[in-house]
């Protein structure tokens, strides 16, 4: 079932990232109760970091530790974390924390000496790539890697058109803000980009999209910018989880490619894994980009973040500017990204993402029949959402009730899309069925009790 | 003395950072006889990287540890480091590894839960800075922080001009590229951006650099960019190393504000006591930036930035677009910037750059006495510069043969400035007048064997 949120004749409203946040955000005005040495830790932060630096939750967390799929807070409270994708083989994972730990105490320094570690990870990362996708940047994070594709498609085809979906969020660069209209609430878009529905039903979803897309990069082409490329997160994170039906990207992609443009395909939330269809949420669509970029969980939360692409398309850009970066790819980030590409391999966790994944949205669609307040639940292995709805309408207010209820049940989980109304459901891959019971049980518990 | 390689009257040469590279970097097409572990790295990492990434070295180094002021090679060959300013507690600083190593085990996640380490960390940092500049904002790499505070001083001023040195670089972003003209060798620079030449002597440096500044200030103006800010690297590291007289930086930073635009300090090569002369390098010359930017040396090679503001400026920025960085201030690397922080202030690291480079300087100005080729040493604390000259003209080879002749004498380091012909000194903090001597004596030897 679809939703009016998700309709694409529903009026442009203003991006709504901050409404999101604001959901879900501690807020210092009002009146709390918090614990000591909690309220002690907020008045620190705001001196320090300033009123307008967003916390989690009315009542923040304050954690000690993490292990696994969980979070401490100083009280010994532990909460199931459904939340954060970037320790993604698990909190404290022991494999990461010893790679890290010995290749701290051994060496740490730049690319432009020789070091074993970097091209054993660089090589181990390139082969889960379709043939051609055969060249590395290493970055620091999933801004720097899509702040660096930009410029890869502007100086392989001289224009600087971008299309973008409409609650895109690629990061935090200025060049990235740009076409993140997420970061831009309420305000016009960069003159040089497009954004464009995000793919969602019910219909011709494929068609619709690419149909999208070609209105837009005409119109790019009018103004002057010309068009260089499709840049989308290839699960539609922040557009609120876009999966289906698989393969609903290629027409878009035929489509950037007559046009001349490149299709970027941002990977840092989707990749490594976490669709449970492949290693690249891309693979899902039986597309290939031309541009890769990624970043969160690469490193567990060692921040490293990378860029892959085709050789002529890093050469044509080094000539005109060249990129090094001090930190990308060093010795304690790929010994880091190391252990997590073997953590996903040996673990199999690529098929841990599909079975509990699937488990959770069978079980997550069928609590759907029971509480008409969900819209719809969808996603793909271990990405889901779930849409919540009121009298037809999207409704915030319920996400914004259930993130609370489950902070209350120990259950960490946030909300995205265009209205704020789908919870993301997004847990480190070793995520277990036993788990996704706990969330599916928790959050009929939580409509329940409404 | 000064050669007409500092003039500011020498012609406006296109910026040099390519060809300073080419001077110290490893070229595939030359023949070699390199050791085959070697060549098989070589080839390894042109598979994975491409043919365009740059390797320091005719014969790049093959490094597999490093510990204190000493990187070791494959072979068990040590060179002492004289180029890398990242590790500035020191390769692999005990107290640092042991740091990273407890808390990648213990709790490593994003800053919107509440968490003690992060909070310690800003609170010792923002202990080192003015009255006045008291918020902190984290980021990953020094390139993001200077992304951030274009767009805080956009924000404060509603103006998007520029105004920096010829040959800056202050990072890889694309905003910070336009703001890099080492980065843009040839190429015009972007309409917002002024380079006016780096304040080195002789005369009324301080006078020349303020008059040169109100002239680039006047023509964006007149360009309809307008000013919104000065943003210079307080040590001026790629333009070459220009530090005296101390103070030069005041009559600029008051042109700056009459104009309504602010100051931003980079201080991620001089800041964190390179200088010698406090913790920062906008100390030395007495003026308070609006904004400081920091990275590289932060965390020991552990990936965090961050920048650091006034609250009304962070303020006018949040308003407009806030900012939230994953990794950025994460646990890991807030116990590694701490565990950074507190060497530096325990082990007395500002005073030693004073004592170490202040004796390094003086031999290495007795050096010029007996060595025509050395046109000037200068410099402050831990960042000196050695000038190289020929018949009265920059002798980039000269400083090419040095890097090289120096690498035989297994001593590490580079080369800066308009001309690639300054030898940049810029070691590990922990450098003693016993490295010093090292330096001096093969540099002599070095120069002697020409």
């Amino acid at each position: 079932m679809t939703t009016p949120a998700n309709s694409r004749t529903a009026d442009a409203a203003p991006a709504a990232s901050r409404q999101i946040l604001a959901l879900n955000a501690f807020d210092a005005a009002r009146p709390s109760d918090l614990p000591p040495e909690t309220a002690a830790l907020v008045a620190r932060r705001q001196r320090s970091f300033g009123p307008t630096s967003v916390l989690f939750y009315d009542r923040p967390l304050h954690v000690v530790s993490a292990d696994g799929v969980w979070l401490q807070e100083a009280d010994g409270k532990r909460y199931l974390d459904v939340y954060n994708n970037v320790p993604s083989v698990g909190h404290c994972n022991p494999r990461v924390a010893a790679a890290v730990a010995k290749q701290v105490a051994t060496l740490n320094i730049h690319t432009r000496y020789l070091y074993d570690v970097v091209h054993t990870y660089a090589e181990r990362l390139l082969a889960t790539f379709p043939e051609g996708l055969d060249k590395v940047a290493f970055t620091c994070t999933g801004s720097e890697s899509n702040d660096l594709a930009l410029r890869i498609a502007t100086a392989a085809t001289g224009k600087r058109g971008f299309v973008v979906t409409e609650m895109a969020y690629h990061g935090n660069t200025t060049a990235v803000t740009d076409v993140s209209p997420s970061s831009r609430p309420g305000q016009p878009l960069a003159p040089h980009v497009r954004a464009i529905p995000a793919p969602f039903g019910p219909g011709d979803v494929a068609g619709r999209f690419a149909a999208d897309l070609e209105a837009a990069i005409a119109d790019l082409e009018a103004s002057g910018h010309g068009f260089a490329g499709l840049l989308v997160d290839t699960i539609f994170s922040s557009d609120g989880v876009a999966a289906d039906p698989a393969g609903f990207l290629a027409p878009a992609v035929e489509a950037t490619r007559r046009a001349g443009g490149l299709f970027i395909a941002d990977e840092v939330q989707p990749g490594f894994g976490r669709t449970g269809a492949a290693m690249w949420g891309f693979q899902r669509h039986s597309v290939t980009p031309d541009v890769v970029t990624m970043g969160k969980p690469m490193g567990n939360g060692i921040p490293i973040g990378g860029v892959v692409a085709r050789l002529d398309l890093m050469q044509r850009f080094a000539a005109s500017v060249g990129y090094f970066n001090t930190f990308g790819g060093n010795p304690v980030a790929s010994a880091a990204a190391l252990a997590v590409l073997q953590e996903i391999e040996e673990r199999g966790l690529v098929a841990n993402a599909a079975d509990v994944g699937g488990y959770m949205l069978a079980r997550l669609k069928a609590l759907g029949q029971r509480h008409g307040e969900i819209g719809e639940a969808r996603g793909a292995g271990l990405y889901l959402g779930v849409e919540f709805v009121a009298d037809g309408a999207p409704a915030p207010e319920i996400a914004s009730y259930v993130i609370n209820a489950l902070r209350g049940r120990r259950i960490l989980i946030g909300a995205a899309g265009r209205y704020g109304n789908v919870l993301k459901i997004r847990p480190p891959l070793i995520f277990e069925r036993a788990h996704a019971d706990m969330l599916v049980e928790a959050l009929d518990d939580a409509l329940a009790s409404r």
